[in-house]
């Protein structure tokens, strides 16, 4: 097996969401892995001096309809969110926490679980009562992740995986980077795919 | 046949020239116009607060790179531009003058072939001498037409046509409108040919 595909998002990112509800599927269809690595745009967005779309004039309704159409076009479950675009360092540290404690698989499936909360249940994952809730209600042990979620050592880590990405190149969500590749967006999964079957674009 | 489908692009935007390429052979298909409308980013940026893809921070190492790819991907013939982004205000104008004067389709093959000088020979179409040449080294009457790109009525169509555009929430390039819903970027010809052979995305 070759080396893992490495996939940045962040949980508020609707792109994002879309491209967590397909990067296993496509990754497994060609025998590879995924590392999954939450990032906080915020952080990036000082750098860049970028600004999240809807915030942006015109891009901003634009996006809105984009992204319930898009969801359509992929088939995609979707809810627009009452809160969005919200706060994400807790749900990314919580992340982070559950991966410490049950290792990267199950830290995935809690991130699936947080976008799905996020962008078809309306659950506010700003919140940290509410991310704890999605934790428990799916059968995580969650004693001591309030504490983890707070502590240095995890807000540190997160910050340190934000430097990394961004040394990286990495400046959106979701970004993939394969074969030493860079792809930034949803709509670059098509050529993801090419680079996974061919081992180039 | 239905209405046309509206077809808005910069004469310096790559994903604008990735569209050109392909958007009269998607229409074709199914049986549908179109109708080419420069327009000039430069204008809308100030509106948006936006910049060319190529001035961020970040993502203008990663466009260089991505124009190359995507072209590749697509197969579009493409050779980076030694003159990039540049002014695109005289090739839109004399696009408008022959149109005035040829028609639209002559208008839209003229559009087709400075795109190609820019994209594909290394042409800078910021150069009121080379646009002219183009004109007429593929069959154009140019008489009248350096006068024509100066005179206060082409000048003026320009500015009324971006305000129009604008109006109806164009804000990049290429941005289509097709049966009253607005997509921005070639990554968005998927869904643009969806709703052609559907009605909907």
């Amino acid at each position: 097996m070759s080396a893992a595909i490495d996939f940045y998002f962040d949980f508020s990112s609707p792109y994002g969401y879309f491209g967590a509800m397909r990067i296993d599927e496509l990754a497994e269809k060609y025998g590879r892995d995924v590392e999954w690595h939450p990032i906080l745009l915020g952080a990036v967005f000082k750098t860049t001096g970028s600004a999240p779309l809807t915030d942006l004039p015109m891009k901003g309704k634009y996006s809105l309809h984009d992204f319930e159409r898009t969801a359509r076009f992929h088939g995609i479950p979707y809810n627009r969110p009452p809160a969005f675009p919200l706060p994400t360092q807790v749900a990314a540290r919580a992340m982070l926490w559950l991966q410490s404690k049950y290792g990267a698989e199950q830290s995935i499936r809690f991130a699936k679980l947080i976008y799905q909360a996020m962008f078809v249940d309306g659950v506010n994952i700003a919140e940290p009562l509410n991310v704890l809730d999605i934790a428990r209600k799916n059968g995580f042990g969650t004693d001591g992740m309030a504490e983890g979620i707070n502590s240095a050592a995890i807000k540190n880590q997160l910050k340190a995986e934000i430097d990394l990405a961004m040394a990286r190149g990495v400046f959106g969500s979701p970004f993939v980077i394969v074969e030493g590749e860079a792809f930034w967006g949803f709509d670059r999964f098509d050529q993801i795919e090419a680079i996974l079957k061919a081992g180039k674009v």
